[in-house]
Order: structure tokens, then sequence, then C-alpha cells
């Protein structure tokens, strides 16, 4: 689903108390507004750092966040330097300069199902195939928390999924949005850092890494990241430069005095926070849903997935759901096959806790009402 | 010439005195650095409109600004409402966007000669051809006070350039980056603003305007917008979606607040300061350029178009100039047909009037040298 159709769902969203869990953005309570306030002053209040900041500047981007997100992502397993990162404007310009660099109308690109839909937005402007024997253009992955389903690949799949890139000689891009929301467990080794183990370096790599600030410091300064061989960073940046010249300059000096300074914190009190909403999430769908409905349970991120019985079709749970005050995301858009019609994404990022409860408690009722008639017709 | 070119050129430059007439951008001593940052401590000293500025928003753009920019347009003749606006992340991307939408390979593009290179840049992504009977894809013209030409096109040459892609069935994109920056003379119609009074509205208007805030208020926020008929913003809105979401919220909050504020006294400062700049540079060209060379009179912008005696070429001028501490951007990159090798683009737009003075003056005194013995053996 667009961000626009989730916008006009809303739109549809009903009752004083309306409560949402459509959207995939971080808490507007969580983001860090006062170092934000505080970095735009110090360098706008700089005369020096001031007139760099409103100037044009290097499409690569800004030196000292590329060295940030090189230290960033040696911390995360994958040693790296300048030449091996560019700032893209959010994950979603990655994904879009990457589908401009590998896809060819009627190749094959290669998705989790169901996945990311902005991911097959950008890959769809230049007509690939999802099916079939293609040669394949490029493999793409969310493998920590994905969008929508908040699962997360074993690191023995990461290897399989590495393995089908290789014999089709085609890249990998790991989506790594949601990577640094990790509420429990063992953090899995990215597919990068598994490529690099077998490859040798970063530059022997077929994995291309997209990085965001999104999820914990701002979506709305659009800043995110590629980390890859320095070969493809270098394709990346003539591309971005047709494209738009470059990220702007002050959000970047911005981004990287927040993330030396706050990253660390951010990433802690916005997992604190998302926990405890996955959790009341989790025992509000075990207390309302009827049986034979079922959910995944992420370890981390923003999303739950539900699934309803085999046959039922959220359209008209959605519409109900709007006028009872209650919004998802139906899971269909998210397919690039067209199944997935008793499928729905919840996100619990927004909400807190006593909402999630009410909310999750209105759609139980709803569901329980759609799906016994049926249940009572096919034991009928 | 690409950015990083220029770049690289300027890599070159030698001495503790280089003058540079290389760079297409306004003097950062000219930027509102005071009205920036206090729009910006404004905004994200207010905690609903932080939260508003940190979060993600709507592709076609922040709805005040695009209000601003829709009573911007009226007032240059162009009757227009919210729905004939989308921001983008500068002019550079509102080309890239429109180019995705019209151009397919092998579809002829008509463009001026010398034309824009970021332009070309972001057209050749598509392989389209600049020569010969194709199709005609688009059309691209910057009637004002042009890069790198710095010429402006009168009202007769512009109606015969509509005339042109109406006959095609073409749409015709107006790059009006520098249009603001008229240092004398009666303001141009805008093409936009002639071909409403041929086809009485901009919904049934061909003509696709480009403007930015980039040459006047702050070249680093990357802001510029796309005003045109409904029905293509639309789909400009939709391949926008997938580049990138949105620009990013903060720059346009803050945007919208500098222009309401600070817009017509930053033209003024320019235009007062770049026609003082322009006038040394005119002055400089005729006191030390030898007979045989020609240049540009422009009534505004930033750029002065230079043509040595033909048969001489600036490369090794360049290598020459840039010993001497002087950097100019030489015209063959901005030919699509690799002519234009005896053409140069001075900027006068960063150097103060009397380093104008001086680095014309060694420029002069290269020119003289290399175009003497050439004179004298053609006279011998």
């Amino acid at each position: 689903m667009r961000g626009s159709d989730i916008r006009e769902v809303l739109t549809r969203l009903r009752g004083d108390d309306a409560i949402s869990f459509a959207g995939g953005m971080p808490d507007p309570a969580l983001l860090p507004v006062e170092a934000m306030r505080e970095a735009h002053a110090a360098i706008l209040g700089d005369p020096r750092l001031a007139a760099t900041a409103l100037q044009y500047s290097a499409t690569a981007g800004h030196e000292p966040l590329r060295h940030w997100i090189a230290g960033h992502m040696a911390r995360l397993g994958v040693p790296c330097d300048l030449d091996n990162v560019v700032i893209t404007a959010g994950a979603q310009q990655a994904l879009d300069l990457l589908a401009r660099l590998f896809i060819a109308p009627g190749r094959r690109v290669l998705v989790q199902v169901p996945t990311y839909l902005g991911a097959v937005q950008a890959f769809d402007a230049h007509e690939p195939v999802y099916e079939g024997p293609g040669q394949m253009a490029l493999a793409y992955a969310v493998p920590d928390f994905a969008n929508p389903t908040g699962e997360t690949m074993p690191e023995a799949a990461r290897g399989k999924l590495l393995d089908a890139a290789r014999a089709a000689d085609a890249p990998l891009i790991e989506d790594a949005a949601y990577q640094g929301l990790r509420f429990e467990g063992q953090p899995e080794p990215s597919c990068l850092s598994l490529d690099i183990r077998r490859e040798g370096s970063i530059d022997h790599s077929r994995v291309i890494y997209c990085g965001s600030f999104s999820k914990v410091l701002a979506p709305g300064l659009r800043l995110g990241w590629i980390c890859a061989a320095r070969e493809l960073v270098r394709k990346v940046v003539l591309a971005k430069q047709a494209a738009d010249l470059h990220v702007p300059t002050l959000s970047q000096m911005v981004m990287h005095r927040v993330a030396e300074r706050h990253h660390a914190t951010q990433i802690a009190r916005s997992v604190a926070t998302y926990v405890r909403r996955r959790d009341a999430m989790l025992r509000a769908l075990a207390r309302h849903m009827p049986e034979g409905v079922v959910w995944t349970r992420p370890q981390g991120g923003m999303f739950v997935w539900v699934t309803l019985p085999s046959g039922m079709d959220v359209t008209e749970l959605l519409a109900q759901a709007l006028e009872a005050g209650v919004a998802f995301v139906p899971g269909r858009g998210f397919f690039t096959d067209g199944s997935g019609g008793n499928t729905l994404r919840l996100s619990y990022a927004l909400p807190s806790e006593s909402r999630i409860e009410t909310g999750i408690a209105r759609l139980g009722a709803l569901v329980s009402r759609l799906a016994t008639p049926r249940a009572a017709l096919s034991a009928g």
C-alpha cells in the first residue's frame, strides 16, 4: 500500500478516539527535538558553518557524516571507509537509484513475499518481473524486523539468499531500515558482513546495504545511506548527481552532530518504548482475537503481521474497523502476486499501551463477528 | 561540465589569491543566514511544529509552501492553485522526474545549444537523441539569463518555441532557475504565462515550469518546484513518491517562513550585488580581451559567455589559467554536439568587483598570448 493510500485510509477513520495501527512511522514524541534544535542553532549560529550549510555540496555527501556512518558500519561488523558510503534521501532514494542501475524491463527481481511496497514501487518504474525463469537483475530483502511482517531472517536463510544472488551473479540489496530496533535476542549478522566473511572485503561483496536515519532520529529529514563496494558507490554517486545533485547540506551537518551525540541513546529510548507497545499488542491479540487468527511475534521493529483464517478477506473488516475508529493496512498490497487477502499489518509504534489494548479489542470483536458466520457455515 | 568536473577543475587552481569564475552558485555572503537561523529556531522551538517538521509528510509538499508558490506564480502572471504545484529536491529533481515521465530511448529532446548540462545529464539516463527527425519527447529551455550563456529569449522566440512544442505535441520544460535575478529591462512573459494566454488555463498548458529557491534563498536546502497542469503534477507526485517519498519536511516549513518574510528583499539584495559584479566583468572584458573575442551582455543571472576567435581551443587556456590562479568552465561541456571548443563560461556571482578586474586581467593576458601567434600566422 502506498503512503498516499494509507493517508486515504486515514481520512476514512472515524471517531474522536480513533486509533491508528496503519502508519509505519516513529512516535514523534520519541524524536530528539531538543538535539535537533541545538544542532541547527549551533550550525546556523556559526557564520562559517552556516555558509557551508546553505551552499551546494558534494553529491556523495557531507564527509564527517560519511565518516560517522563508516564507523557505525564497522561497529556492525562491516570494515569499510569513506569511499564505501554515499548519503541518500532516505533508504527510498537508495532503492530508486539501485533500481535504475540494475533493472531493465523483463528482468527478474527476487523479493520476499510479502515485501516492502516502497521497494516494489521503486522497482516497478523499470518493469521487472517477480516470477519465472528470467535473468535475475537483483535480489531484495529486509532481513531484520521486516516491513510488513516484523520477521527476522535467521543466519542460515541469509546464507541461502546470498547463495541465490551469487548463483545468479546478481546484487543483493539489504534494506536495514529497522535493524537498530532490536528488543531482545542476539543480533543476526548482516548479509553484508556475512558476504565480507566469504569474499574477503566489502569491495568484493555483492551486498548493497541500505541504512536509514528515519526510524530513530528523524524521518522528516530524509536521510539514509548506501554502504557497498566502492565501485558500486561511484556509480550511485553519478546517478544521484543527475537525480538531485545532493542531499541538503544543512540536514547532513545536523544529522552528523545529532548522530554523534545521540544515536545510541535514541536507539535505547525507542527500543524501551516500542518493546512495551509490542508486548501490549501481543497480549491484546491473544486476549481478543478468535481462534484461527495467527500473528507474528517480532523481536524488534514496528510491525505485527496478522493472518485471518483462509478465505476471509480484510476489505470488509477494514471498512468496519474505520467506522469503529481503528485503522490498519490490508496485507494484499505487500504481495507481488495478488495474494494475501486475509492478512493485515499492524504497527504498534504510535499508540500508547492502553490505546493498543482498546484498538485491538475493537478489531478482535469485528474479526470475531466476521469469522463466526463463515465458521458456522463450514461447520454446518 | 558536471559539478564533479568543476570541483576537479578547482582542485587544480593554484595560488594564494586564486579567483574562481567557475561555479554557478550564489555568493554565500548573500544568503539569509539570520532568517534561516530564526526560522529553524521558531519551528524546532515549538513542540507541535517540531513534531511535524521531523516526521514523514505528503509527497506533493508542505501545503503552506505550495500556497506561497501558487501566489508567487500568480504574481508572475500564472493563475494557478495548490494542485498545480509540487515541491521537488531543487530544479534538478524536477528535470529528473520529467525525464522519467517523457523520454524513451531514441526519442528526440529539443534543447538550446549550448544548454544547461545538469538537464542533459538527467535526460541522458533515458537515452534520447538531440538531433534528427525522431519523435519529440520534450523541449527544454532556460528562457531567462540562461546557464551557460546568460542570454534571455525575447517574447517572439518564446512563441516560436511554443509553436514547435505544440506542432510535435510535446511538453515544453521551462527552467526558470534564474528568472528572479533580473537587473534591468522589462521582464519577458514566462513561456507558461504565454501558453496560458493561448490555451485559456494552466490545466490546458503544455508548459512545465521548474522554479528554484537555490539562487536567492539557499542552494543547500535543495528546494524547487514544478508548476504545471494538475494532471501532470499528479503524475510527478507518483514518480516522486517512488523516488524519495518527499522533500525534507523541516526544510519546507523553514523555506515557507523565510520566503514569506524575505523573498522580495533577498531578490533585491542579490540583484544589487550581482549587477555591480556583472558591470565589473563587462568593463574588465572590454579592457583586457584582445580583438576577436566576443561575449554576451546578460540582463540578469550569473553568467557571461565568452567566444574566442574560431579555431582557438580553451583546453590550453584552462591549464594556463589554473596555473595563473583563475578558474572558468570550458564551454564545450554545454554542447550536445561536441562543438564549442572556443567558448567559456564565466560566473561573476562569487568574486568581488576588484577580484573580477584582477581575474579578467590575468585571463585577458593569457588569451592575448594564445591568440597572437595564430592571428600572426593567419595574417602571414
